[in-house]
């Protein structure tokens, strides 16, 4: 039996730039992870393959997979479902690989209800650390901006109480390797790797 | 304040080869680690410098730091005594370095009882996973020779079970990697960076 493959989920607010991150990571050849590929209802765009970049399907086939439980997060956007199909997700960590998952916030709460083993990454807005030196040197900006900048700042802390670890998006080949030394990092636990070895043992 | 330094053990048996990695990782001008210096009643050798190499002392100094408690871990060696200082640790702990210990196994039980909250890694022989190719190939070695070398396997792995993470020591180069890759992916986890970000926001 293989080693059970780690599900990693990134996720933050919108625009912190999780899609650069993502293509970032899955443009270097060492990247061993697998792109989880979405359902979606929306039309294919050219050049756009089923089962490559989507998993293409009607509404009514969406709407039988939500209520069939084989999506492990769903929502719509503009009048099309997107959602992440369980199935494959579960297939592919069984096959012993990494699994990747680029989703919203809201989507992230609801993978980890269902994989709270999961691997659970929250991108920061760099403006978030920028913050304080924006407030120190009020007077550039108004009071009213400053206000709301400090309110969403509260809400996206909050976010990442729901997550393993926090990477700031201050630079994306930074993220990049940050992300990625987190993934090594959880592959060396030794509850990950001290059974491997206790197996091998039993070869006698 | 600052935020606090990691304490970072890296053991394994003896023979792994943790000094060569040791040496490695602080050979490294990316790193940033703080090496923890060892309290010794050896006499210093050529070149060696008190409080760069070694903090020296009389046996009768050593002996008094045992009885007030200011050793994190100590070992008495071919006569003489070997020990870390549990104020330096916690000083540069402290001014929010991490510190580096590159100790025996019996050493890191000790500074595990002190502080759980460390990092402390093994490193493993790279002979464990070839084990399994020896028992398949039986034959090529003695059923003694594989009998004693399965019987200290055991032991190695019983060993890994006061760890955290376990590093293969196959190569010590990718070795160095996923030790500073453990570490960057400690730093960032929520719990660290979340109350950063939080007491950014108390400046209002």
């Amino acid at each position: 039996m293989k080693e059970r493959g780690l599900l990693i989920v990134l996720s933050g607010p919108s625009g912190v730039g999780k899609g650069t991150v993502r293509q970032a990571i899955f443009s270097q050849e060492d990247t061993k992870f697998e792109y989880s590929i979405s359902v979606t209802t929306r039309s294919p765009r050219e050049g756009e393959v089923n089962g490559v970049d989507y998993f293409f399907k009607t509404r009514e086939e969406f709407e039988q997979m939500i209520a069939d439980n084989k999506l492990l997060e769903w929502a719509e956007y503009v009048g099309n479902y997107y959602g992440t199909p369980v199935d494959y997700v579960e297939q592919t960590l069984q096959d012993g690989k990494d699994v990747f998952l680029e989703i919203e916030v809201q989507g992230a709460l609801q993978v980890r209800n269902a994989f709270p083993e999961g691997l659970f990454i929250f991108l920061a807005p760099p403006s978030l650390s920028e913050l304080k030196n924006r407030i120190v040197t009020r007077g550039t900006e108004t009071d009213a901006l400053i206000e709301n900048r400090m309110k969403a700042a509260k809400a996206e802390i909050e976010m990442m109480d729901a997550y393993d670890y926090v990477v700031e998006n201050d630079n994306v080949e930074t993220a990049c390797d940050k992300i990625k030394a987190i993934v090594l990092a959880e592959h060396l636990k030794r509850e990950r790797v001290a059974p491997r070895y206790k197996k091998m043992l039993e070869v006698e």
